[in-house]
């Protein structure tokens, strides 16, 4: 299959190449390095260094023979884009080139007009290069999990009937999120689906709860092969912000309350689920959505887990709970749906005492890189 | 009451600039002329010609003695909007700055981008800059019973509570629409209620329907006040196609079977209800929205009045169904609330046979400026 990974430097972006072009697949990747731009700007760049994305496919070519083909290019370009979906003709998209990062959305009016217009313009420019010039392609979008919130009642896979006055029908389940990137993805969301209905095109949605992981069959193969470790304020999550945490013996930081339950899943359980959903195309004119995680757990629950992992190997890891300098609910309902993707397949990994060692050791080998100004946040919603 | 108009030279935005400035308020009008560019651009001209802003407002002031203060500039460019909001210190702001033309949005790729950008980057300024420089401003903002679509369901008003699995919550109503331009709108709608929950914001979003008429009390002063009035494929409404297709002596083109039904309001109304909700701000954190349109009709039955009154004028009025080239349901079930503004004190003015019998009169006097290439529709949403 011919697939195009767009934002194919990133954490996703970079392992999922990799493992299809390891699964004999022609890939091609596509990155502006945005994140990595906006790491050296605000300070944050990643743990363990990442040589560049050709640098690396180089790499990769060496030590497995498998090839991954780079462009560097931004997707807001449409031009850009047309000449890449016209050249490559992809079956499928795997469009991950947004700027990810929630904080960095809510930093001030740069950063969120930022994050608006190239999350928005990439969108349309897939959509639009797919109408165009790709027809049969499948996108396959990741949105995040985020999009729902943490409603009240139980969360679906996307859609919902609901019953008002006698009458039903069916819509997207209405979703609320915590911050401006969040925001963007349900607008595009609901983007796609208008053209998916309009225009017949074929898009999965791949709503991803936090993912964690270093380790995948071609990551191992070499140290510049390694998926981007940011611990930082701006792209880090909770799982390696503790990680780090645990390993400078500073205390890990709980947002508030930290009775914030999120759905996680191992960065292999990822690339078993876009490829999932690659090889199991929709039909036109479909939306399918997935809810992309393999278990919930809290926020507290997390830190006392690599608490008891960590104080196991010898650390003395201690938890601290400080203002949430986001908004959102740190006690809340939350039940949602993924048996969409199990019946497909996916195998989850889970995160076990052995996984959580797994990363702290990895965390160890570059403990003299740890940079504590980059842990605790600087961006906070509401000051 | 300072009252800042965003989209001052629009259908829209003139009257209600001038209605605000009779009523005794400081009225200050912005404008691009973004409307103006793309009607000359896509040979869209209105029947009536109309001066240019600053040229409307002398005006104004010389048959009124009444004051509009106009700026022109671009909403999209934030270092504008920075200084209009920081020296005019609005009390209420009115955002009509949009690119309002469905058929325009699904032109083609350029038209399409430009009516994202257009309209995300100008309700993220307006909630910037009310956010930093005028934080008690309430955005009065106009949104489109099209953003609901036309579910089987009863439409509230923005909120619905939704039962599921034994709990329920409240929710935005789940809204889909029928073009990329009324997309713009849901995405307008979900960045205002994250700003508005996350920083204590003012909003009312009125979700209005098509909007009819050329007369109201300040417009009636002088020729050179008259709305804009479009009987285009790109900006012309259905009803203002029929009144010139009536006159014209071609036959009212319905689109398909004609059962699209829709909420109609008198442009008379459209100024009382935004009054309304500038006198009535909601306190800081609430999003109100309110449907805004005074009844319901289907295309056929609009058709159908028309060319009673048109005949009875003399005029020899026929009915002819064409290819939709729209993407919409044509018979389908539609039950809006709209008690909110009627709550506030709205007082009706309906489509009687005399006011029908006034815009057709009106369209005479310029009937040698009608041009029958722009009635038909010129953009297909599937072509």
């Amino acid at each position: 299959m011919r697939i195009l990974v767009l934002g194919g430097d990133g954490y996703l972006g970079w392992p999922t190449s990799m493992h299809f072009a390891a699964e004999g697949h022609d890939v091609l990747a596509v990155d502006n390095y945005l994140r990595r731009t906006i790491a050296q700007q605000t300070d944050s760049e990643a743990l363990i260094p990442t040589p560049n994305l050709k640098k690396r496919a180089e790499r990769f070519e060496a030590e497995s023979g498998y090839e991954v083909d780079v462009e560097i290019g931004d997707c807001t370009n449409y031009r850009f884009m047309e000449r890449i979906f016209k050249e490559f003709q992809p079956e499928t998209v795997v469009h991950y080139a947004e700027q990810p990062s929630a904080p960095y959305s809510m930093m001030g009016f740069e950063e969120g007009k930022k994050t608006i217009n190239n999350n928005l313009n990439a969108t349309f420019n897939v959509i639009q290069a797919v109408k165009e010039h790709a027809p049969d392609c499948h996108i396959v979008k990741l949105g995040t999990m985020g999009e729902y919130g943490t409603p009240d009642i139980d969360i679906p896979e996307g859609w919902i009937e609901i019953e008002h006055n006698g009458r039903s029908d069916e819509f997207l389940f209405p979703r609320q999120t915590g911050s401006l990137y969040h925001t963007t993805k349900i607008m595009d969301t609901d983007l796609l689906w208008y053209y998916v209905r309009t225009f017949d095109l074929k898009v999965t949605d791949l709503m991803q709860g936090p993912v964690y992981g270093l380790s995948t069959p071609q990551a191992d193969l070499h140290e510049d092969l390694s998926p981007n470790f940011h611990y930082d304020d701006i792209f880090g999550t909770a799982v390696n912000r503790f990680l780090v945490q645990a390993v400078a013996g500073v205390p890990l930081t709980v947002y508030g309350e930290g009775g914030q339950i999120r759905g996680y899943l191992n960065l292999n359980d990822t690339l078993q689920c876009v490829e999932l959903a690659a090889d199991n195309p929709v039909e036109p004119g479909d939306l399918r959505i997935l809810n992309q995680y393999t278990e919930t757990f809290s926020v507290n629950e997390l830190a006392e887990q690599i608490q008891s992992v960590g104080n196991d190997m010898g650390l003395d890891v201690d938890i601290q709970h400080i203002d949430n300098p986001r908004d959102e609910p740190e006690d809340h309902y939350y039940n949602p749906t993924n048996t969409g993707l199990l019946e497909l397949g996916l195998e989850p990994h889970y995160m076990t005492d052995e996984v959580v060692e797994g990363m702290l050791e990895r965390v160890l080998e570059h403990e003299e890189r740890i940079d504590e100004d980059k842990i605790l946040p600087r961006v906070s919603w509401n000051d």
